[in-house]
């Protein structure tokens, strides 16, 4: 990985940083579940999208026993990044166009979790960190379905974040330049939840479902 | 690549689909600049991310000539992956949460363009997707610039699509158990666009910024 820009070049040219405090890495993890799984197959690169989250310093992700993916990373070497887009930046000339964002790298070997109560403590937190307390009113898990899971796990060891904001950094000349020049802040919009028709005739949604948040 | 399930299966069981139409794939590669580009470095795995765009049957991406991952990838595998969440889908047991998504992976060779007038066609394509006719209204590109920019390529030939939408698929059985389940909907929300407080007075936004669109 690069070295992070001077703390002086990052405030006078970048308004992005390469960050390596947890703090900031953590943050991004815990905003964006959806994550991409970089892995070698075959001698091949292979990008998986999946769904991560995070427990302490480690990362997590999980699916069919059957998956491709998961059996091709136990053991081996993977790179997981997640990127939230927080704005278009729309400079002066085209070579200063950028994205304001937030992504985190992490590298590492996957391991598989094989201990069934880690598996169910890890699914858990997984399910009640999207809703909170979301666990306890699920069909509860049973040991066919647990078996059928792989869970993945991956230390943050090696991990490093990279945040863009603020306005368009053009060449100083540019600025003189009579084009528009600004941001297009972008976020995510939760709407409102759309009840299952099957949903049984009395069962209400749980406050906690409008507590989801992306980004 | 594994096989797309029939459709048959698809429809009764899941509302996703993998698919191979280029209409599909497109749709999402137009939808999403920003993608994860996988590549094998040193025998492992890096995933970067960056933005793409789409010309015809091909995908680009660009950055600066000095950058890690475009001299890694020029004329070597990469896997690209895009996605978009649309939706959180709440089961009725943690075994069948899922995300509503999109998503395009592509594999193949990535081919750096060498030629100037195609590198400069190709940026201006970029900038006018994101912004129409925005690349007219720019400080125009110098010939220093296009040498410092690096221009990847990559054909869809090997490329798809998984999709998926729609409520909860849960176990037949679960139908029965009382909690509440349903899909909350995603998407992202483009805000009011910030002037560049450098801006000059009297040049005004143009309208086309407004049709900036993500997802």
């Amino acid at each position: 990985m690069t070295e992070p820009p001077t703390p002086r070049a990052t405030v006078k040219r970048y308004h992005w940083l390469a960050k390596y405090d947890e703090e900031t890495i953590h943050a991004i993890l815990d905003a964006m579940p959806m994550c991409s799984v970089g892995y070698v197959h075959d001698g091949k690169p292979v990008v998986t999208p999946t769904l991560q989250w995070r427990d302490g310093n480690r990362i997590f992700w999980h699916g069919s026993s059957a998956s491709r993916m998961l059996r091709a990373v136990d053991t081996q070497d993977v790179c997981v990044c997640v990127s939230i887009i927080d704005g278009l930046v729309l400079a002066r000339s085209a070579y200063n166009y950028n994205l304001n964002h937030r992504s985190v790298m992490v590298f590492g070997t996957a391991q598989k979790v094989t201990d069934d109560a880690e598996k169910r403590h890890q699914l858990e937190h997984f399910v009640n960190r999207v809703v909170p307390g979301q666990w306890d009113r699920l069909r509860p898990v049973s040991d066919k379905e647990l078996k059928a899971t792989t869970l993945m796990s991956l230390a943050l060891t090696e991990a490093s974040a990279k945040v863009r904001t603020g306005p368009p950094e053009d060449d100083e000349d540019d600025y003189e330049f009579p084009v528009w020049a600004g941001v297009v802040p972008v976020d995510f919009r939760i709407a409102a939840p759309i009840p299952d028709p099957r949903n049984l005739p009395g069962v209400e949604m749980p406050d906690d479902v409008l507590k989801f948040r992306l980004g």
